[in-house]
């Protein structure tokens, strides 16, 4: 097999040490899995020749994209090839009339934002990490400002994919809604590798606000704070953003990103609209609903350089939370429940944490009613290790308890494995159903997303 | 078989002439198909005992909800069993904090914006027919407000369905986003009954908005109509409806709803904000665009009883063609490309018909570059049938060239069968390999959606 990647590819076939090891895990901790080579193709071609070469030996495939997963996604759990996609950049065209682009799988969120720039045009989709827009699509990610914009299932509006046998296919296309024949562009979407490997990607895009604000404003208490939310959300009132962040999770960021942020329950928000008078609307309806819900005061940012400074505080969370224990290792789960439920999980997750000992700062896409835990843990600790699984597996109970998924955004990969069954009862039979007729030889990022036999 | 469904369902299964005629046909004219008989469940049990009664004797099975599908997906063409939801109309639960709610599949649009009457909220999709929700999910509908709200796609949350085994599956959740497993939902959203029969479903409400207003207004010419319409989406106006109506469908507009628009290429506006301040932002920005494209004035609808004689001219466009050739039948057609070739397709579409000596009105979703055309047949004519059947497969080929879809928002059923290939190519074979995958026998509304070897 590597005689025949390597007259494929030259020298852009690795079986060094450190490059396999580069591309056994994601960002959060899960038992790593080496692959026994990883491959750089540049090309939905060479993609496809590279699945066929696997194909003919049985090779599992794993495509990896940034290493941002963060629920085991690229780990090569049962060896194979790793297929680096960082190789495939290329914007292969736009249309700002009709507010869309396609890309090469492996173009990261920020470089097609830079792409943008001038164009007055910008994709949302903003996870957080520097993702490639292919290992987004895989995971079906969103996050802060999905509750104006969608998710990456609402934002794709077609592929190229690499199909198990070497096949390629395009789904979806560039009319802007389609009733002809099923909606494989939302397969693809969130199927984490497990029936093909995204090459390029077509994807919405929005003119770019002509006003903006943002504003943090801390609250007496979490209760005020995910009423403000439901609130907000009931009214319809479009904010861009609104981030739930727990006093643990400030005093993180706070300490890193060198901020003065009051130690309180607090919404992070920001405001689109074509005009200043639109977002003012929005500002004034939102003001209202906090100060009823004891909102202690906002805090604006209206300049770019205030909102850079506000939403990288945000965003550094993570490295924020990894920052605060030298030496542990982060891992961060995600789930989402109805927003009525919200508060309620939330309050029930701190009183876990609390009478566990734990210290797990969290984070949420509140209008969604997604947040996160980041756990920090010695991963050579299995009595660590034990009691954070409990906690993580708890968690996903309370919110399926309360019709939510145990996952809102970060994916199944091999970290949530253990409670898809639960969520999806019969439908899981019908995924195993798909992913057989898609992948007989269940060589496409195997073992992840459907639990095996 | 008949004893079968007898003794389970009592009366409530009919083998007469005009109950099997009634369910052998949609509103659009394609060939008919009888069932051998049709039954009127009243539960998901129910369904799915049908479904298994069926699968034991080999019968297809043909799910049919108000009979409004225009391109043929409730014709028995195969017959077998015809199940008629219509039955099943219960609102099974409602969350007004989470905006969303659960029904069976059988409940009308119409019914369920009155149960939703006094409860401040909406459910927005709205294709014109009073079809049930369950058959507007499974043609994947969308209509005037898509261009806001999205399409059935965007907000149905999760369903059950009854496989082709009768076994019972429900998808997705009540999370609003969630990144666990295959997205079944969207899946079977747009299989037109060709994966399972949809029971009951969880759908996205939205508040109604606090402001409305609501205009008509006529262009010079249809490509500074579509040039408005461009430059609305680009500058992320969030109108709430723009339709775009042709001068023959004004003409026969005028003729049944007793209305006397001008004569012109004319867009049909509605706006929606949670204040007067917010509308009337939003209206003064198209105001301009639209004067620079040749605008000839707004005629504006502010109150309720306005905007409802303006909705109801617009959504009797399909009834007023058929009244205007009585004793022809209606085929209405759909495509939907992307909004920068709007203007072409339309002028060149008008172009092919004028060469043909045809009037075909047309009216559409402009917002999402999606129009119908409305032909008027004589049904037993094949010379007209051949003509018109030339005009519906030169409007397809255009939308294709154009980057567009056979169908926006009818779906594929008999009528679009013959471009599902070329618009789909390889990717053809996956939702072949799915369909085989859920329904090896065949059963499920066979011959729909994709075309037979």
């Amino acid at each position: 097999m590597f005689d025949e990647l390597r007259t494929l590819l030259g020298d852009r076939v690795s079986v060094s040490d450190a490059v396999r090891e580069h591309h056994s895990h994601g960002e959060s901790w899960h038992a790593p899995g080496l692959p026994e080579a990883v491959v750089f193709p540049t090309s939905t071609d060479e993609v496809s020749a590279i699945v066929k070469i696997c194909a003919r030996h049985g090779k599992p495939i794993v495509p990896f994209g940034m290493g941002s997963s963060l629920e085991g996604h690229v780990n090569a759990i049962h060896g194979g090839v790793s297929i680096d996609l960082t190789r495939m950049t290329r914007v292969l065209r736009i249309s700002p009339e009709d507010l869309d682009i396609t890309v090469e799988a492996g173009l990261t969120r920020l470089r097609l934002d830079a792409h943008l720039k001038n164009t007055g045009l910008m994709f949302p989709i903003d996870p957080g990490a520097d993702a490639t827009i292919g290992g987004m699509a895989a995971t079906r990610a969103s996050g802060t400002t999905a509750v104006r914009y969608g998710t990456m299932r609402d934002n794709v509006l077609g592929m190229t994919v690499v199909l198990a046998d070497g096949q390629v296919i395009t789904t979806g296309g560039r009319a802007r809604k389609s009733s002809s024949g099923y909606d494989l562009t939302r397969l693809f979407v969130g199927s984490e590798g497990t029936l093909g490997v995204i090459t390029d990607l077509t994807l919405r895009l929005y003119g770019r606000p002509e006003a903006v604000r943002a504003a943090v404003c801390p609250f007496e208490s979490m209760a005020g704070a995910a009423a403000t939310v439901i609130q907000t959300i009931q009214l319809g009132i479009p904010v861009a953003r609104i981030e739930i962040v727990d006093e643990a999770q400030l005093r993180v960021v706070n300490a890193y990103s060198k901020t003065n942020y009051p130690i309180a329950p607090t919404l992070f928000f920001e405001f689109h609209g074509i005009s200043d008078v639109m977002v003012d609307e929005q500002i004034k309806a939102v003001e209202e609903i906090a100060r009823e819900q004891g909102a202690t005061g906002f805090q604006w940012a209206s300049t770019l350089e205030d909102r850079n400074t506000l939403w990288t505080a945000r965003h550094n969370a993570y490295y924020a939370t990894v920052a605060s224990r030298p030496g542990a290792r982060a891992w961060t789960t995600d789930i989402c429940v109805p927003i009525s439920h919200l508060a309620e999980c939330i309050l029930q997750t701190q009183a876990d944490l609390k009478a566990a000992g734990v210290v797990a700062p969290l984070v949420g896409h509140a209008g969604d009613g997604n947040f996160h835990l980041i756990f920090m843990l010695d991963a050579n600790d299995p009595k660590e290790f034990e009691q954070i699984s409990r906690l993580n597996e708890r968690l996903v109970e309370r919110a399926l308890k309360f019709g939510g998924t145990c996952s809102g955004e970060h994916g199944v990969g091999i970290g949530k494995l253990k409670y898809s069954a639960k969520e999806h009862g019969a439908s899981l039979d019908v995924m195993r159903s798909i992913k057989r007729a898609l992948d007989p030889d269940n060589l496409m990022n195997p073992g992840k997303l459907i639990p095996e036999p």
